[in-house]
């Protein structure tokens, strides 16, 4: 077992879980000011992008799905592995999400564009570096297309 | 506190932990069969890319970093926050890969460029899909772009 404590927690943004429209949703990240010096964030304010992860802690223990499922429940599209979609129902209810960087305020980081609601615990942060994107074209089936229309 | 398992282990590719000439190395994820469904990875392969999330488990307690530090210890580049930097010395020890997709061999994942060395615990696979990629141009500092020079 794999034991975390979360650095930090989302502040404001969206209280609800809903699947579209987080492009504008801005939100602040405040570190755990008991363990970090007020320098944790430094720098950060260079980059443009972050990369957090986060936990869907709002998923129960019983919704979590192991095989297989249409993402959205969407019959449409194919049904596929829970690791071949990004949907919040996951083991480890791990999120994933590249924001902006608004500022850097102390040991407070305000973000625009990250797809967690009020009170999510966030367990890290990471500048969004050029040499860590992905070094050739993606491809994807048309669902991955589909499902992001609306998204941002 | 937030606990979680491992969904499965890096095996292979490279053992040591170094910095750099991370991009054709070779390893496989192998999900934990005794949690996993045949179909967990299923649709997977139509994705040319993953993210993977994984914990940098050989990095002890104490070596962990809370303020800023030079990255890599080079005094050439500014001291800056941990979560302004990708080091695996960081609280909670999580890192973040996107790694080209070999092959999907039942629960296995044959993957491309992931820089975890073999025996890593893997919390989370994610589908790279270009909806989650970021929106705009990215803006960082030099130092970030000298430290991937010789990296993939």
């Amino acid at each position: 077992m794999i034991v975390l404590e979360p650095i930090g927690v989302v502040r404001g943004g969206r209280d609800e879980t809903v699947d579209d429209d987080w492009g504008r949703s801005r939100a602040r990240i405040d570190l755990d000011v008991a363990r970090f010096g007020p320098d944790a964030l430094a720098g950060l304010g260079d980059f443009s992008h972050a990369e957090v992860i986060f936990v869907f802690d709002r998923v129960g223990d019983d919704e979590i799905e192991f095989g297989a499922r249409h993402p959205r429940g969407r019959m449409d599209w194919p049904k596929v592995g829970i690791f071949a979609q990004r949907g919040k129902n996951r083991p480890n209810r791990l999120g994933l999400c590249t924001c902006r960087i608004v500022a850097v305020e102390g040991t407070s980081l305000i973000v625009e564009g990250l797809d967690a609601v009020d009170g999510t615990p966030v367990l890290d942060i990471k500048p969004a570096m050029s040499g860590f994107q992905p070094r050739e074209r993606l491809r994807e089936p048309p669902w991955a297309l589909e499902i992001m229309q609306a998204y941002w």
